[in-house]
């Protein structure tokens, strides 16, 4: 069923692809389609909102909305990555230095790994803290149970599926990751992974004493089917970042994940399946989880609202499976519980719509930076440039001129007061040196626009 | 230097002493003492706390204080324990059900870990709040620095001595050991820790595939130091709660202290002290930590405020000496980071001086507690009963006939809906049967007086 937005925007789409309406023509106002169409103000909103999404129209401030222009090119495509044999090798020292120069007063932080706070509801969660402290006996002072605030679980279970006692909240999904990991493996395995791949996992996994089996992945379609079969029978653990992967924003078609649990369960090895980017889809709807393709309970589903809504509430969780009792056992022997309070404000978030509210716009003005960043670089960084293209996420991977150095980048970048994500950074092999991760994380405008561009002169 | 209140204290505890005033007298209501000294209504009262405390009056509900009665005896102390050799025994299953039960409905919680929530300043933690969400950037939203909060590690280290940027701010103090233990040992080592020992520490040794040597320790002056000698050849590490150990209430004089740190420097083996319960001194003043004796960097000194404060807001500390980088990676690898806005709470309620003021009220409250239960045992438990005499925290630790059997006690006593922690908790070998521990967090009142007197003939 067509919403009236759609056929809205369908109709403007129409009459800029006959020409009636010409690169740099004003849009008719809100308030005239409002009366052609007998719709409400929020619903012209939306069909204008749907047309920006896909760059078909650009809102310029206090003048309305124009045909816009099409970037001056296409860029294509990153290959299949082709990473070689598991290794446990060094990490990067790059990446501490990223780390520490992020914070750096006036950088802009395209390194950035989390939204922008402009882009997160500080003022109802403000309001959800103080509701809160009302509704919780002793005000969050007391400890939550293990297993994690009762209400939490059922508001992800009712949001998510599936059932509040088969979910362990945790902090944030990186500890959702740790207890997992250290759930099904042992010092000495090896697991597999994507590639490239998050720091973090490879970080995680060193500290764990794990080996790391990185796999050739589709920067569209993540990791190679056939390549992770033949990696089950060398490995005691497969993580993938399923939906939007971290950096290359892939998606797993439903058939692979179906083909990827089918897999699993045939090897018997266990799927921690990191879906934190899940809920910051740009296509019609949310896409499913592994998990939900999985009835043996060899599934460790992680998920939070740290990319989403509050990074520093440290709120994440994970659906365990069959190793429920031993990550409930891990969560209290090395943390005894999460914050408290904090869980319950998420749970009162998810409890009243709110969540779901924040998450369209949060949406909307992600794709609408994922289009407006893409063309930047189109427009401004030089040929042989090859960039992904993110169904949801906030990451974009760029490929550069095989020969670029992209920590020389780096460090030139800093010097401008521009931080960048080298892309070495996202393997424990020597590769992706020519690529980098940048973030859309940040409001679009003309501090970000200039960044690119001088970003991309740095690169000739 | 003494104050008004002690020589008050001291003129009516002479009183009492030469029989002036007798068992059951009454004391001069709070006026007469403001108008026969000249002082102030809260230097009285001061006077009186005092006496109370040492459990030569008590106030009785409406009617004033009185020259309280002396306890029928005085309980012996508990041996000296004597475990057997190091032992990597399984986790008795005790524990989770002791767990589990104590949360029941109307259950009497003298197994609780932690203060009583009637005993933590709720109110002034809840403005702490929402003077947070106001002084914070992104009201908390933001990721916190991997190190912690800055201005938290700044009061910590004002409040303790030290620098803050030794500081490494955790998840509460669990999270402190087990980053310690992490950067200090790896699977298949040792570490000595003191015996009984508080199960938490055995359960993430077990976790982190340890073998614990479980040391002789005096219910007064705590681990043996010729015992700890003896170990340090053979351990990898070794793990103390220095001040108010949990379950004996022990506190290491200093000249124990400086002997372990001299030992352990010898040896160049890691002391991780765990100073959880250090504030809640009954003495004169703050007992010192073993680090303050160190100067090798070879001392990981953990604390928290989960026990005077606020357990469920997760915030504990590790000043991790020479092992600093690495627990600093840890935390970032395991859960990026800590929960952003309980940090800044406690931070203020550091600076303001409300953590100072609250802890002299709760140190009060506490060591009259521990005077009342210690009373009501001696009162109400059979012969041969042997207790612990805690100088501070909140356990005391009570040995009974060698044939009671805690674990038989403790089904008999849910039944009756009160809640005890059974002493072979407290170690990976078969000991300590005939004990338990019982913590005093609660307010005193006749359903604690009570339960213990009914606990009392359970055991006859």
């Amino acid at each position: 069923m067509a919403y009236l937005y759609d056929r809205i925007a369908s109709d403007i789409e129409q009459q800029i692809a006959q020409s009636v309406l010409r690169v740099g023509d004003k849009l008719p106002s809100l308030r005239l389609i409002c009366e052609r169409y007998g719709v409400s103000q929020s619903t012209a909103l939306q069909a204008y909102y749907q047309l920006e999404a896909r760059s078909l129209i650009e809102s310029r401030p206090r003048s309305g909305y124009f045909v816009h222009r099409s970037p001056k090119r296409q860029l294509p495509l990153p290959e299949i990555s082709a990473p070689g044999q598991a290794a446990s090798g060094e990490l990067h020292g790059i990446i501490s230095r990223v780390y520490r120069d992020m914070g750096r007063d006036g950088a802009v932080p395209l390194s950035l790994g989390a939204p922008a706070l402009a882009l997160l509801p500080v003022a109802k969660l403000n309001k959800g803290l103080v509701k809160a402290t009302r509704s919780l006996a002793g005000s969050g002072l007391a400890y939550e149970q293990v297993q994690g605030n009762a209400n939490l679980r059922r508001q992800v279970a009712r949001f998510y599926g599936g059932n509040a006692e088969d979910l362990v909240v945790t902090a944030g999904c990186m500890e959702a990751l740790s207890l997992s990991l250290m759930a099904v493996t042992q010092r000495g395995d090896t697991i597999a992974v994507e590639s490239p791949v998050y720091f973090g996992i490879l970080q995680l996994a060193q500290s764990l004493g794990l080996a790391v089996m990185e796999l050739p992945t589709h920067p569209q379609t993540g990791v190679e089917i056939d390549a992770l079969k033949k990696a089950l029978n060398k490995v005691n653990a497969v993580l993938l970042v399923s939906n939007f992967n971290n950096p290359l924003g892939s998606l797993m078609p439903d058939a692979h994940k179906k083909e990827v649990v089918r897999l699993i369960q045939h090897y018997g090895v266990p799927l921690i399946e990191d879906d934190l980017y899940g809920e910051v889809y740009f296509g019609a709807e949310r896409p499913r989880s592994c998990r939900s393709f999985d009835d043996s309970g060899l599934v460790l589903w992680c998920s939070s609202v740290s990319k989403t809504l509050a990074p520093g509430y440290r709120v994440g969780w994970v659906a365990p499976g069959k190793f429920r009792d031993e990550v409930l056992r891990l969560k209290l022997y090395h943390s005894i519980a999460g914050t408290t309070i904090t869980q319950e404000v998420i749970a009162g978030f998810l409890e009243t719509g709110r969540y779901a509210h924040h998450l369209r716009s949060l949406r909307h003005t992600l794709q609408a930076n994922a289009l407006r960043y893409t063309r930047a670089i189109a427009d401004y960084f030089p040929e042989g440039t090859k960039i992904s293209r993110p169904q949801g996420g906030f990451m974009l991977w760029v490929e550069l001129a095989a020969k670029t150095d992209s920590v020389a980048l780096y460090e030139r970048a800093m010097r401008q007061g521009i931080s960048i994500a080298p892309g070495n950074m996202f393997s424990l092999q020597d590769q992706y040196r020519n690529c980098m991760r940048l973030s859309y994380g940040m409001p679009w405008n003309s501090t970000i626009e200039d960044a690119l561009k001088r970003l991309g002169k740095l690169m000739i």
